[in-house]
């Protein structure tokens, strides 16, 4: 056999195998989606699917915990779509912009607020509640009660969520958990924030 | 003190300590993003980076290795956009599905000629190279080559790169990587690929 035949004869026993194993994945339903950890991707990969859904025909509702006042790419790029893409910007920056436990926690109450009526919203298919982990790791909200909520879904929502830290009582409800590990980060290099890229 | 005022002390500390640290991130300048893993989310928070620099104006080149005969959410959204967002599928599929070692060879160099014209074009300001690892692993095209033209680049140009099993080398000369890092997939637990999720 010559090295092409090989591989091919190679790549058809593979494809076999997947196959085989595909033919096993049948079930389909909206996913409870986490990402988390201290890498770079975490919002930029929600943002990712919320182009696929839009890309599909697909209605997105989008709730920023935490992020709101400052200006970014993805806000202005997806605000451009208002009514396939429903963009809700409640946050009011970091506890330490802020300085102000009660505006944050009224801030995460109004953020979830919002997410409960997205989430009853039928007409919705996939739901960004992005940096919640960042207001649920600092008791802005009562975990608990989220998880619960979510639990509770219709069964077609897909919803993701973003942030550090996520809580192990959504770890634990979630489908699909992804975390973004830190390998290298410009910010190490002295490289500042930068659009496109960072926000 | 109560707990609100202590609050805010401590705010107010971690914002003078962030704000030194903020300052002597200075740099700015085109990047070489790598997301790797075996993860969800690489080529995803790629397309969350353009979906951003569509949203401040800046125009973008996509280059699609391996990827190309189906039909994707991704693709369907920012192929409406083709003023601003040049989207390029060059791939003829995966390994098992071609068959084929030559035309695999043969589909990466017309993707790495395309990846170069793009790269040559100074109106672009950020490409997406997806999937390149994958051609780079199956050495569809020479390391040592693509990191030569990678690193002599327009210095004001970022580039992603995704995939898994990113080479060594090209992690070397990376200025940001990311490890996707597969916590928990639907995958296993029988589910199958999705729209606005997966693809």
């Amino acid at each position: 056999m010559t090295d092409d035949a090989r591989h091919n004869a190679k790549m058809k026993r593979i494809k076999a195998v997947r196959d085989k194993i595909q033919s096993t994945k049948t079930r389909e339903g909206g996913l409870l989606i986490v990402h988390t950890g201290n890498g770079k991707g975490k919002s930029t990969a929600a943002f990712g699917m919320v182009a696929r859904c839009l890309g599909w025909g697909m209605k997105v509702g989008i709730v920023q915990f935490v992020k709101g006042t400052w200006e970014t790419g993805e806000r202005n790029f997806f605000a451009r779509f208002p009514d396939t893409c429903l963009y809700r910007t409640m946050g009011e920056g970091f506890t330490w912009e802020t300085q102000d436990r009660a505006r944050d926690v009224a801030a995460a109450r109004a953020g979830w607020e919002m997410a409960c009526a997205l989430m009853d919203d039928a007409s919705i298919q996939f739901l960004l509640l992005d940096e919640l982990n960042i207001a649920l790791r600092y008791d802005q909200l009562p975990i608990a009660d989220v998880v619960d909520r979510l639990r509770s879904r219709r069964s077609d929502l897909h919803i993701a969520v973003t942030g550090r830290h996520a809580k192990p009582e959504l770890i634990e409800i979630a489908d699909l958990v992804t975390e973004m590990t830190l390998v290298k980060h410009p910010y190490q290099a002295g490289m500042k924030a930068q659009r496109g890229v960072d926000y």
